[in-house]
C-alpha cells in the first residue's frame, strides 16, 4: 500500500503501479546490504536494469545535475554514450572507491572480456554522506556488502532507513531508501516509470507534504535547533517507455521539480543527481549487421513522462521517510521518524 | 503592497524589499511598452541593470536553460563571457528578431566605437508565446515600441498584462509581469535579491499557491476543458551581493524548484530560461592596469541566495496573475484572471 | 576541383565527394545574396536542409559551442529538442536581428499554421564580425537579401568572398565561404558528410596548410604588423548518415579538431559554432500513430564520422582562403588573397 | 632539455619554463610509482597543486570533457564548486576505485575532520585503459602504491613509461607520461602555465609532429597494420596566472586544439578529460571573515593562456612518446619507442 492511502496525501494524479515501486518496471531489481550496529549505520543499495546481462546488452541512458556537490561515479561516461552498462550502486560518501572496486570485480567475473578483447567497463556509483548517524571515517562498506546487495536483489525490496539508506536523513528526520512508479498509456501500450531516491537533503522547516507545511509546524513545536541544510539525494529513474537518451536527460531534469514539491531549495551542500535509463532501448556492446534502431517518444508527448517523474520522485521522498523507523547513531546523534511524528500528531 | 499581504499567502520566510520589485536592487529599472488593441495584445518589457553604461561596465552574469523550448537570443555568450553588456528585453516570440535589431540600433547609437574599435555587441532578448491572446503573425512590435519600453525604464513599474506581459496566459488564466526581492544580511552587510518573470506556462489543475491546491478546485468547479500545457516563462534575477559568474549559474538553477513551488511540471512546450546577474561586480569593457577583482561568496553561504530566488520566483509567478486582468484577445480566445476567481470565492 | 588537386594540398585521406562541397548530401542547397559596393562588403548565406518542408519534415541536429564569443540564435531550442526545422542564415553579427526577422516572415508565408495552431518556429542564424571591410555598423542586411540568398539556393555555389563571406577575414588574408565533402560506406551503403564553414578567425603567423607552416613565412616575409586574432567561425555540417542527436553532437566537437590543423588557437575573440544535422532522422512536426523510429550507429562506427568531420572542416577553412579574391574595403581597410600570395611563391 | 631542442621540433614560438615540466608552476609537484614486472606494466601518478594543505586551501580549478568515454572521477564536484581539494591521481582504468580509496584514506588522515565537522572529500582520480601492455584484469595497484606516488611527490619528475605511464600506447606507439610548460608576463608580472599528460590515444598513421607526418611515413615503411583508435588521454594544466574557474574551463577547452596539433581526431575511443587549476586563486575551506576575493584576466588578455596550453598540449604529448622506452608486455604485446624509431631515421 501506498504512503498515500496510509496518510491521506495524494501525490499528484496518475495511476501508480501494482506495487508503486520502481520494479513495476519490468526487470528492476533492487537489493540491500544493510550495516547496523553500534556507531555503524549504513550500506549498500543495488539496482540490477533488467534481467539479461547489462554489459552486453546496455540499456539507454541519461545523467542529469542538479547540484553537483557530490561525488558520484560513471557519470562522465554515460553523459557521453548514453548507456548504462552496470547495475547502479549507492552508498555513503567515502565508500565511493571501496563500492567501485567491487563492482568493477563483478563485471569482471561476469564478463571474462573485460580488459582484453571488449575493453573496460564504466562501474556507476551513487552517494550520500551519512556521517551525521554513521561512523563514516571507518569506511565499512567492503567487497563483501556489494555481493550481498547484488545478489538479494528482488522485485520486492523494503523501503526506509535500509541498505545505502541506514543511516541517511531527510529534512532532518530519517530518512533512507523511497520508490514509486506511474503506469500510463502511449500509442495503445501500457508503460510504466518508477523512482527508487536515496534522500539525505532538507532542512526540517522547508518539510511540505502535498503542499503542506508539517516541517514548519514540527519546527515550531519541538523548537529544535535550526540545523544546516546539508547532504544530498539520489535519483534513479527507470521506465519501459520507448525514450531518446536525449529524451531521458529531459525526463531526468524534472528531477529537481519533484523534490521541490517537497520543499527543498535544493541547497549548496546537497549533491542532487538523476540518472534516467529504459528497457526499452538496449544498445549491443557486440557490433550488429547495421545500424541501431532506436523507437523514441513523438516530442509533444513527453508530458506524461515529465508528470510521471515529477510524481513519482516527490512521493518516493516522503516514502523514505515514512518508511524510516528513528535511529541513533554516532556519538548519540538521533534522527527521529516522520512517521511516528505524524502518527503523534504533529 | 504584496500580493502575500493582501491574499494571505506567505511565499517563505524570508523579508521583502520595499517595493518587494526587481527595482529593490539599486540601479535596476524595469520599462514597459503595452499594446492592447483589436486582436493585438503584446508589448516589449525592458529591464536596465544598473545606472551606468552597461557596454562599458558590464555586470557579471550567468544564464541557465531549464528546458529549451525557446527562441531566446544572447545565451551563447553570456554563457562564455559570464556577463551581460546591455538592457534585457522581453517580447513575443516572433518579434525577437525586430527586438533584437531595436536593442543593437540603441546600442549603436549610445556607443559610437561599436562595430569600429570596441568590437560588437550581444543583445539579449527573451521571448514567450502569446499567440492565444496576440494576433503573434501580425508582427507587430516595431524599433519604436523597443525604444519606448526602454525610455520608461524606472524603479516603479507595473505587474500582470503590461508589456510582453499583454498577451501571455499561466496556468490557464492570464499571466505576464511578475516580481519580487528578498532583502539579508551577509558579512555584516545588507543586499537584496529580486525576481522579474515573464509568466506563460502551466494548465490549471497543476496551479498551486503555497501549497493550496487553487488551480485543481477552480478546475473542477468551472469543468473547463483541459487544455495542453504549452507557453514559457522567463526569470530574470538581479541581485547586489557580490557573486561569480559560476556561483550566479548555481542560483539561477534554483528558479526551477521557484516555479515548481507553484504546481508546474515544467512541460515539455514550455520554454524556460533564468538569467541571473550582479551590479556587485562589474567588468569593465576597456583594458584596466591590471587583473580584475572579483568577489564572490563564500561558498557555504549561497544558501541565503538559493532561498531568495526560490521565494522570489514563486512570488512572482503568483504576483504576475493577481495582477492581471481578465483579457479578451484574439479570435475571442479569453483568459479569466485569478484575483477576480480568488476574490469570487473560488 | 578541389583545392588540393590545384596546389598539391592533401587535406587528410578520405574520399571526397564528387563536388567537394556540402551539397554532396542529397538534397543540400546553398544560396548567397552578396553585398560588394563601397564601403559595403557584407552579405547572406543560406543553407537549405533538404527538399522538402523542414518545418514539417525536420532534421536531427545539434549544435556545439567552441568558444561562445558570439551571437548566433536559435541554439536554444537546437540543443533541447535535437532538430533543425528553418533553413540556416549566414550573416554579419549585426544583421541578426533582420536576418532573424526575416526568416520568420518566410517561415510564416510558407506555413500557415505558424503562430496559430502550430506553434511558433526557431529560426537560425550565424554571424561573424564583418567590421573590419565592411560598414557593419550601417546595417545593410535586409529582408530582400535573405529572400534573395533563399531563392537562389542550389547545389552549386561559390566559395570565397560571396554572401556572409563577402567581408570576412581568415589568419589575416581573405575568408569567407569553404566548403568541402567526404564520402565512405557504412553497413554496406555509401553515404557522404559534408562542411560549409563561415571564416573569419585566426591571425596570420598560425596559419598552417596541411602542416605546412605558411602563415609563420608569410608573417616574416612581409614584416606585416601582428593583428589581434579576433572574428569568428561557424562550422555547418550536414550528413545522410543515420545519426542521433547525441552522435552528431559528438561529431560536431571534432570540428574544433580540424579548426586546430590549420594553426589556430581558437582565441577568445573568436566565436566558433558547430551545427550538424542529418537528413536520414526526420522528425515529424504533426503527431504519427506511434513512437518515432530512429537509425543510428553502432557507437563503435563514428571514427569514420570525426575522421570526415575533421578533414572537411580543416579543408573547407583553406578553400575559404584560396576561393576569396583580394578585398580592400570600409576606411580602405585591406585583405590579400592566400592564393595570390601561394601563386607569388611565398 | 625540452624535446625540440634534441629533435629539432618546434612546438610554438612562447618561451620556455626552466625545466620545461609542471612544476616549473611553483609549488606543483609530481610523483610515480611504476610496476614493470612480467605482465604487469602499470602504476600511479600524483600531481600535488602546492606545498600547503589542498584540503584547507583549495585550488580554483574547471573540467572539460573533451570525449567522455572514460571513467575518472571526482569531475562532478570541480564542475559544480570550481575547485580542487585534493591531489590529482592518474591510473590505468580498472584501478578507479582503488585509487580513490586509497587517496580518500589519505585525505582522513591528513585532515582529522573529514567526515565529523568538515563535511567529506572529493578525490579526483583519473585514468586510461593500459589493457594493451598490462594484465588490467589483474587490478596491481593499491593502497601502498598511491602512497609511494605521493611520497615521491617532487618538482623533478621522469616522464615516458613511468607511472601511470608504464603501460599506456599512444599513436601506436609507447606512450605515458609527458610534460612542458610556457612562461610569459601579464601586467608587469612573469607567470607560468604547464601541462602534464597521460598519453594513451591515436592511431599510427595520424601522427603528426610539428606539422611533420611522421606517423604516415612510419606506416607506410613497417606496413603495420592498421589498429583501432583506442585508449584515452588526460590532461592536467597548472598555472600561477590568476584566472577564475570559468576561464580555466576556457583554457582547458584548448587542450583539444593542442592534441589536434599531434593529428589525432579525438576518436570514438578516447576518453579525453582536461583539469585546470590555478595556484593563484585559493578558496579557504573555513569560513572568512567577508567574501573571497579572487583576481581574474581581464577577458581579452585570455589569449596568451589559450596558446600556452595549445603549445604545452602538443608537446607533452610528443614528450611523452620520446621519453618512452620500447616495451613488451602482456601477451607479448609490443609498442615501440618514437625516439628510437626517429633515431633510425624513419
Amino acid at each position: 500500500m501506498g504512503v498515500d492511502a496510509k496518510y491521506g496525501f495524494a501525490f499528484g494524479r496518475m495511476e501508480k503501479g501494482r506495487r508503486n515501486l520502481i520494479s513495476d518496471v519490468p526487470g528492476v531489481r533492487v537489493g540491500h546490504c544493510t550495516l547496523h550496529e553500534g556507531d555503524v549505520h549504513t550500506g549498500v543499495t543495488a539496482l540490477i536494469p533488467h534481467g539479461g546481462d547489462v554489459f552486453c546488452d546496455k540499456c539507454v541512458a541519461a545523467a542529469h545535475v542538479i547540484n553537483g556537490f557530490g561525488k558520484s561515479a560513471g557519470l562522465v561516461q554515460v553523459m557521453e554514450l548514453g548507456v548504462i552498462e552496470t547495475p547502479l550502486l549507492f552508498t555513503n560518501t567515502l565508500s565511493v572507491g571501496a563500492a567501485w572496486d567491487a563492482l568493477a570485480r563483478h563485471m569482471l567475473e561476469e564478463n571474462a572480456d573485460i580488459g582484453l578483447s571488449a575493453g573496460t567497463v564504466n562501474p556507476v556509483v551513487f552517494e550520500c554522506n551519512d556521517s551525521f548517524l554513521n561512523d563514516i571515517r571507518g569506511l565499512h562498506v567492503g567487497r563483501e556488502h556489494v555481493r550481498l546487495a547484488l545478489d538479494c536483489a528482488a522485485e520486492d525490496f523494503d523501503e526506509g532507513a535500509v541498505g545505502a539508506g541506514a543511516g541517511m536523513s531527510c529534512y532532518g528526520l530519517k530518512g533512507g531508501i523511497g520508490s514509486a512508479s506511474r503506469v500510463f498509456s502511449l500509442y495503445g501500450k501500457s508503460h510504466t516509470l518508477g523512482a527508487l531516491l536515496l534522500t539525505n537533503f532538507g532542512t526540517l522547516r522547508d518539510l511540505t507534504v502535498c503542499g503542506d507545511g508539517v516541517g514548519e509546524r514540527m519546527y515550531q513545536k519541538r523548537r529544535s535547533a535550526s540545523e544546516p541544510d546539508k547532504g544530498s539525494v539520489i535519483i534513479a529513474l527507470a521506465t519501459d517507455a520507448p525514450l531518446s537518451s536525449r529524451q531521458l536527460l529531459r525526463a531526468a531534469k524534472r528531477a529537481q521539480s519533484g523534490l521541490a514539491y517537497t520543499g527543498t531549495i535544493s541547497s549548496h551542500g546537497s549533491g542532487e543527481i538523476a540518472l534516467a535509463f529504459t528497457t526499452a532501448n538496449r544498445l549491443p556492446h557486440d557490433a550488429p549487421d547495421g545500424p541501431v534502431r532506436v523507437e523514441q517518444l513523438f516530442e509533444n508527448d513527453m508530458d506524461v513522462i515529465f508528470r510521471a517523474v515529477a510524481e513519482c520522485v516527490s512521493e518516493s521522498v516522503i516514502s523514505s521517510m515514512l518508511h524510516a523507523s528513528r535511529t541513533v547513531g554516532r556519538a548519540g546523534n538521533m534522527r527521529e521518524s516522520l512517521k511516528t511524528l505524524l502518527e503523534e500528531g504533529i
